[in-house]
């Protein structure tokens, strides 16, 4: 049985700031703690809800995380309530500790393939696009995803949950100023596209280059002046109707789906 | 002023039962609402915030409903709250009226240009999901939206919200069994493209035909078995990475952009 200290100790994880002074957060559902424990993270516990349990859909992940040594703890449904956020709970959370922080340079150097292709975004807020985009990211191949300043917080359970277990998948850098980072990446090489609904290239025109950066705005507000300044190319995607707008999401899958599509033999 | 009677009405307008038997619904958001008066769909009445309105963020559009003859009814923060479900409301929402129901057999006769592209939806259940694949769909230039059954109600609010206006761009057609549908259309020489995670076909391959039909499956569950097997070929978006699938919504968007993007000179 897990400690009453240790419960309200998970519970608080469910706070940002908790999350940010404990170095941990929450990662809820099957197919993401699953990844999480494939992945090789350090999970400090994890707990299920004993109907969840029961009814056998846990089977195969009670075992790895058994064969992987991780504390483990079965709750009836009320008292798992206290950890679980969703509506649609699988009665599964775990408490993870997040990875040691990166730097770019260690990540640029630990890229071994080429073409390779990063994801920048600058102030993502929305939890449910940030985590789409990563999930995204990582399904079309991309070497990394870089987080600009007013981003909504990556270890965000909703973030987490919409990665699908992607966030586990690739590299993630948080809190940097794009505005001094794509510079330095075009130092060493790397284009720099910024996706723009006002900017001088046509998607349709771009060969991506062997080290391409893809840079996504904010939802209402695209790409900032500055973040936008320091990017080498501007590139929009062409309408063929009548609204106004691509949600960031749509417009970043647009963007990933045309390099991986374009760049890739089959 | 507007009487009680009628504020009764369109509150009840926010449950689906009511929008069915009165064939109205309400369309919420500056955007919107300019949309559905550019459209020149008939609305009922239209109803505004004081503060909104004192504030100038609704002049344009106060003025285009005015020259629209549209009557109109200003209330006080907190009468106005018994209408809006959003958050973030921006102070204006309308109760307008279904259009007609069109047959297939109407919109294909009133499709001029070819190339064309027909967008066919199978149970997509979220509704931002929903709202999202047509406002991309409007923004590739499909020239109509067919929604089979088990999909969201297009006219729920949060659909509505989503669609940023593009619900009034295009013909979107309700409550279809797309088993029937899509042979249907393969009988008149449209190509129907089911998208799927195990398809035999690569999308890096496809040449998209004059007569497109692009189908999208369930969050969940993707195309049902009976649609799928009505489908003339299917396509799969190959993975360069470790997520193990795509979000509905995304899937949707690499499809419409890849025939969009193909498709069109520049």
């Amino acid at each position: 049985m897990i400690s009453i200290q240790k419960r309200k100790f998970v519970q608080k994880l469910a706070q940002k700031k908790f999350r940010d002074t404990e170095g941990m957060f929450l990662v809820e559902g099957v197919r993401s703690v699953q990844e999480a424990i494939a992945a090789g993270v350090h999970i400090e516990v994890l707990i299920a809800e004993k109907s969840a349990a029961d009814a056998g859909n846990l089977a195969g992940l009670v075992k790895n995380a058994r064969s992987a040594g991780i504390e483990m703890c079965i709750l009836t449904t009320q008292e798992y309530g206290q950890f679980s956020d969703t509506v649609n709970s699988q009665g599964i959370i775990a408490a993870v500790h997040k990875p040691e922080p990166q730097s770019i340079e260690s990540v640029l150097a630990s890229m071994r393939t080429m073409p390779a292709m990063i994801v920048a975004l600058d102030a993502v807020s929305e939890p449910g696009n940030l985590g789409a985009i990563i999930r995204t990211s990582d399904w079309f191949g991309a070497s990394a995803v870089l987080l600009g300043k007013g981003c909504v917080e990556l270890h965000n359970p909703k973030v987490v949950r919409s990665t699908m277990g992607s966030i586990f998948h690739l590299p993630i850098l948080e809190g940097l100023d794009l505005a001094a980072v794509l510079p330095q990446l075009r130092e060493m090489k790397w284009q720099t596209f910024a996706a723009e609904v006002n900017a001088s290239e046509d998607i349709r025109t771009i060969q991506w280059p062997d080290r391409t950066v893809i840079v996504i705005g904010n939802e209402a507000h695209g790409i900032s002046a500055q973040v936008s300044a320091a990017a080498g190319r501007h590139v929009f995607i062409p309408s063929f109707g009548k609204a106004e707008s691509l949600n960031a999401g749509v417009a970043a899958s647009v963007f990933l789906s045309h390099y991986a599509l374009r760049n890739h033999d089959h």
